[in-house]
């Protein structure tokens, strides 16, 4: 597919810093694929290793969410941002990580409506009001969540994953990133043994 | 899966009136399955018949539109309104119908950044003000539609649609319609020849 | 008043289908004149048919609801979306139905200030999340109708009475449809005995 | 009709200073009865007066409006502001200035589909940008009322009766002011010669 | 400073009506300047002394709201508002009166996380459901501030001065009223002794 | 001043990571006190670490904007964000580095209505636009800022700084972070010499 994955100049492997050559290779390595989310945002080095620590932090930790959830709450407030690229590639990850092919559609449109446990529909509450209206969080919000079992970190965790997207999918729409072909049908189809 | 597709009461097939019975058996033998909509309304045969006449007479009609650009106007607004059985059901329908496997996820998430051509996207323009602030719609909107190329009968087109999936919308919502697990898949795998 | 009644041509009673032109004189019979949205969508034969049909389907049948309660449902939910047509045509049939001839205008303007019993202004908010934010009604919802008496059934009149409006109040904000002169002073005058 | 036309005590008309009273008998001479506006603000004389000499300066004064365009802002904005009182007695004011039985109900609708010329569309668009999002008014929005043969006096006086009744739709929706229910029918009915 | 402080012309003083000259000097001899909004609004006479009674009867009147709460609300609702002028204006007569000098910031931007005790919060939660939408207040708002032990006649202060500074703030963002280079320090500094 | 500055708990500095504690006291040395964004984010070393390296690539960087404007649009982004902490720290910090004791205030209400020349109003206007509907960002955004002499380098600049504080505002508004005391004069006073 020729159709351009940025506004701007998308650089060539070879003429990127080391690190970040090899963290793109690593993607690569595992995915089969480099997500156009690194190619973008390498146009930028030094802001790229920040968006990467960043996302690992939350992303990858261990911790009272899922990897699962978290997932979630990337697809969710991304509907709500209307950010193509999240959705799409998030959404991806949402469906392996869930080990199911059909959550992510449902949350992207409409998490209230979607097939997930009450824990995980206050848990996206939480973060769809971090992500629209963060001005008007209180103690009643955390209230909330913890009557559903969650601890203060765990909120952080919601909220730090809500507010990180809430930058990611405004550089994303900023520069017209667009999602990989590869992304829409991972997760749906389930592999033979 | 058991899970409900409807807050009301499911009549069987049995019990209902000929004509929707009838109805309900030819899409679920062209379709190999019944699309949970038909199950939801049958409850109320009589607004069942009109909703019915009142879908194909829109989305069957010959006309400006394609039936693809049809099903298009029902994705972008549905994803507006967060319908997720609209979004669902149609995205599955413009996949085939645009035989395109990734314009419905872009055009339910975003349709600013889908890959259409500009005619589509003053479409949707044109949609999106029916289906959110038809209060302000004026001359102006339908000079846009015309430097496309559209026929003012193509405007009643595109107009009537946001306007009937308005309805479709809310009654999916408030009835918390369930989308069929087939439709997430359909039009996303190139059929083998 | 020469005043056009719609942006589209609008037909000549001897060229509609029989049916059609059966209709709108049986109205005409009985009203004394023909309200412009019968001409206005005789434009379109086949969608004049299922529009009718899905409108007498709401509002002629008998039910939990009152006749005048369901033309409060369209007037307060036709001010939100702001189609001068429904509101005074329908506003008209409900100083008539309701024998006031203020309830109209006050539930137009904000049903929440109106002389009507708890029971009715409960049921206009839910009527109006139907009409503007469908997607997160919710059991609270329903319960609250529960609480003032309403069933099940009731609460799928409200909501298909507010989601019918809804389609037709981009309709005839479309089209520009306007209300007839006739309207504005129906049901405000008592009658002489 | 004995409902309460304030949450807030009436003041006998006995009770109140001299000047208030005055100003009341002198309204309930001309119009033959008083509107509740002035018994519901007499709570507060002191507020009363300041506000009926502001009204006044706004309302009676000449200039390039006339008084049928300055009762139109009034019910324009007071629609968007969802006051009762203001579209109902203000309505009742338009017909008679404007001796037009239809075009308040169709401004307090929806004024882009009142049948009103390009100058006055012109003006509630001014009115309401200054009724809804002042913080945004800029040259522009100046610039478009002079290409309508506006002065900047009149611009002046637009903003400045858009300005009072927010402050006036604010202080009838808080005190639950009723409107008398002689205005539903003034200026609708054609006197006899 | 020469930036112009309003769209208007500014009169001079010499020619202003004896007693509208008379209050700006005795405003001048008591501050030291001459704040603009009375330059600005001195362009009408007539409106200048009813918006300046209006003014003092809720501002200087006795009553169970402290000064400074009554300056608390203007500057919250101004915030929501975007008004300059009487933010920053009203910010340092709040932080004057309150003898505090980050009081005036916190509200401005967000009172919710202001260091105000909860009963200025629940009286700042009623003032902007006034300012920003009135046409929802209910009984329970009034039950609210009374559990916090306002009385009816608080909350008509409370109500009046959000509803007073609606027209304020519209008048100042339609001038281009500049707050004067004074007010931006005022208070700030603890005064030696 | 003992107010809590977080809702969670805050570091020592003896028990924070050497590299974490040497950024908190470098940047104490500079200032002479310790913003407490330092303390809150602390909670967190690894995200802590990203945070910050992301801020300093947006806003320590050479480039096409000024260090001054770079500011702005953190106060004009997270005033409409209501983020307390951002605009009263990232106040100080603007009113120190554009040497004007007046523009922070200004910006923070109302950029519209600050004295900033057109380039800074169109690169706020954008700056906005990525903060509050970033979905509907296209070419003609960008072309206005080409129009003022930014470069498509300063145009990702904007963006990721208005980008970057959506997700510093929400962590803020999150973790109930309180700007110090000491923000809320500096640069107001001019040194005197």
């Amino acid at each position: 597919m020729s159709l351009p994955i940025s506004r701007f100049p998308v650089p060539e492997l070879k003429s990127l810093p080391e690190d970040v050559r090899a963290r793109i290779l690593a993607v690569q390595e595992k995915s089969g694929f480099i997500p156009n989310v690194f190619l973008v945002l390498a146009h930028r080095p030094e802001e790229f290793r920040a968006f990467f620590a960043y996302h690992d932090a939350l992303m990858e930790k261990e911790g009272g969410l899922t990897k699962a959830e978290r997932e979630m709450i990337v697809v969710a407030t991304s509907g709500a941002n209307q950010c193509q690229y999240c959705v799409v590639a998030h959404g991806a990850i949402l469906r392996i990580r869930a080990k199911n092919p059909l959550v992510a559609d449902q949350v992207a449109v409409n998490y209230r409506k979607a097939d997930i446990p009450s824990r995980q529909r206050v848990m996206l509450d939480f973060a769809m009001r971090v992500a629209l209206e963060s001005h008007v969080l209180g103690d009643a919000d955390l209230e909330a969540l913890r009557r559903q079992g969650f601890t203060d970190e765990d909120a952080w965790d919601i909220a730090a994953i809500a507010a990180f997207f809430a930058l990611s999918n405004r550089m994303a729409n900023f520069t017209g990133m667009r999602p990989n072909d590869e992304f829409y049908l991972m997760g749906r189809v389930p592999k033979e043994k």
